[in-house]
């Protein structure tokens, strides 16, 4: 449980790095609060940082979920790719948004997976129960 | 709680095929990244997976919090109300934004309950130690 | 632990409530959904707002998980920095977006903090377990 807990948090920490140079790239373009259109480059972090935020929201409590219910090495294995996706979508959106497919579906069908394992893992587990 | 677990899991779900639906609409609407505005049928879904997310990042943590202290019963009913007026809320907003008041409502009030359950359970449980 | 779902619960309440406070706005300002611009004070609270939730999905992970790893003394009281940093950021940022940075840092890094402490808190578990 307790990797499960550390690549959660890990993917925390990528989310607020990216909050970070959203922070960076508005003082650097110079797009006033509260603005946050007028400048390409800050708009393209911006949507990294507010995708991954609705990435994150179903990612950590389907991971934490998943978890409890599933083999933690297969959990762990897709929240690290999910991890790598992150990580690849942020690369690609920066250079062009266009670009941007490969990296979103290496983090969105991880996400996808977990969710669906923690639902059946809650399920299994009320059936179980009766 | 794993009822509990499920329901939440099922908002996470909700959430999810808001996110892809917002997707779709980007596609069909030729809004382009990093712009989120100019088509108003992809503004609407797109506003509703927003406001999705702002509500599951208060309704998340209180559904479970709630759960631990209150009867799964009675959490479980708010949890459903919840995911029932979030539907609602979705098929109006899309319809015609002006009436997505009663589907808000019908999410926000359980919200706002499990909230409230979630903070008198934690007081009282300090409460009762000492 | 219970001290520390009281803080988190707080914080919920405290996003809830910038929610609703938009809410208020919205209708004031005479901005009709799906727009989210055309009026300062509207997009001012909007904005502490959407931080508001950037801010809450970093912070709450964080703080469950440093707070089973460290003292909940600690933990409870960077939980309670964060509260008044997000409290003096709201009333900074609708008096004058360009002041809002005093109450920024004093959420913010709180949040870091316990983003740090939480990932070590996960990785000295790994280490002591082989």
């Amino acid at each position: 449980m307790v990797y499960i807990e550390l690549i959660g948090m890990l993917a925390v920490l990528q989310f607020f790095f990216f909050s970070f140079m959203t922070g960076l790239a508005r003082g650097k373009s110079g797009v006033k609060a509260p603005a946050v259109t007028g400048d390409e480059s800050f708009e393209r972090i911006y949507r990294v940082q507010v995708n991954t935020l609705e990435m994150l929201a179903a990612f950590l409590p389907s991971l934490f979920i998943a978890g409890k219910h599933w083999s933690p090495m297969v959990v762990s294995i897709l929240g690290l790719m999910y991890l790598i996706g992150r990580f690849i979508y942020w690369r690609a959106y920066i250079a062009n948004p266009d670009k941007r497919r490969f990296g979103f579906m290496l983090s969105m069908l991880p996400t996808l997976a977990l969710i669906i394992m923690a639902i059946l893992g809650a399920i299994f587990s009320i059936w179980s129960v009766h």
